[in-house]
C-alpha cells in the first residue's frame, strides 16, 4: 500500500498512538488501514465414496489438484461460500456438512475453513478456473500432484476420520516464512 | 475505496472480465481491489467457574460487556488472537482451549471465531480498551448488557455445554442489513 484508498494521498508504515504494530496511515486524512488475513472456505464433497477433485486452470499452481476453494465475499456465510466455489470451480451443487479443518496459512495471511460436503448426484465439471473435474476413489487420489499443504492436510484428515468413523474437525498452522 | 492503494489514481467500481461481482478497479494501473470478511477471534476466560468479562472503554458499544476478542493479525494463528486479545483487554493470560463458536457477522463483513479458555490465576485487569473486567458467576452475567450478539451466543452455548458436560462447536449467522 501506498496511497490512501480514501484520500489518495501518500501513506507512510508507522505505530499509530495506543497500537502495537506499524500500520499503513494516512499522511493526508490520518486514516489508519489495517491489513488482516483472508478467510478461504472450501469443502470435501463425497459421491458414493469417491472425492471430488479439480485440476487448476489458473496460477498458482496450475495443473495440480485441489478441493474447490477460494475467497469468501462479503455478505455470504463461510458455508454459503464454500457452496459457492463447489459450483464455480466444479459445476458441483453440493450440500456442505460438517467443520474438517481449519488451517493458520500464516506466511500468505489466509485462514482455511474446509468442510465436509455431500453430492448427492454425480454432476460436476470444470467451472473456468479448472481444467478437469473427477471423482477420485481413495487409493487413486494423486498426492504428489496436490496444489496446496491445506488440501492435502483436509484430504487426510478427511479418509482418516471417515475410516473412523468420526466427523472430527482439526486446527493445523502452515508457516513457510524464512527465519529471521 | 476512492482512490487506488498501489498507484494513487481513481477507482471505479465496475465487474471485472470473469468476475461476477462488482469490485474497485483502478483506472490507471488496472489493479482489482477485493474486500473481504475480517476475522474476530475471541475467548471465554474461565476461573473455578467463573467467566471473565470485560466492560468496553471504546465504542462500538462503550459501557457494554464482551468477552476478550478482536481482529486477527496477519502472521498469527486463530488461538494467537484470542490470546493475545486476552492479554490486551483482560491483561489476562488465559490457555485457549476448543473451538466454542464461528459467527457469520453479515452486515459488518465479519466472522468471529470463539474459543474456550482456561484462566489458570485469578490475575487480571482493565487493558486500555476495557474500563474494568471481572469474573462473574453464571447466575450473575449482566445479560441485558452484553454488548455484541455474537458475544451473547457464544457465553448461552458456553453454559449450555458446560451444563451437559460437552464441549461442542457451534455455527451461527446474524444480518442485520436492510431488507430490500
Amino acid at each position: 500500500m501506498n496511497y490512501c484508498p480514501h484520500c489518495g494521498q501518500a501513506v507512510e508504515l508507522t505505530v499509530p498512538p495506543g497500537d502495537h504494530l506499524p500500520r499503513h496511515v494516512c499522511r493526508g486524512c490520518g486514516a489508519v488501514h489495517y491489513q488482516n488475513p483472508k478467510i478461504v472456505a472450501g469443502c470435501v464433497p463425497e459421491y458414493e465414496g469417491r472425492i471430488l477433485l479439480c485440476r487448476r486452470a489458473i496460477e498458482p499452481r496450475l495443473g495440480y489438484w485441489t478441493i474447490p476453494a477460494g475467497f469468501m465475499e462479503n455478505g455470504e456465510t463461510l458455508q454459503d461460500a464454500a457452496r459457492r466455489e463447489s459450483v464455480e470451480e466444479a459445476m458441483a451443487d453440493v450440500e456442505i456438512g460438517s467443520l474438517l479443518a481449519v488451517i493458520d496459512v500464516l506466511h500468505a495471511h489466509q485462514v482455511h475453513v474446509m468442510f465436509r460436503a455431500r453430492l448427492p448426484e454425480p454432476r460436476y465439471g470444470a467451472g473456468a478456473e479448472s481444467l478437469e473435474v473427477a471423482l477420485y476413489e481413495e487409493g487413486d487420489i494423486p498426492w504428489n500432484e496436490i496444489a496446496f499443504r491445506s488440501v492435502d492436510f483436509a484430504l487426510r484428515r478427511f479418509l482418516e476420520d471417515r475410516s473412523s468413523g468420526l466427523e472430527r474437525h482439526h486446527f493445523h498452522a502452515i508457516d513457510l516464512r524464512r527465519s529471521r
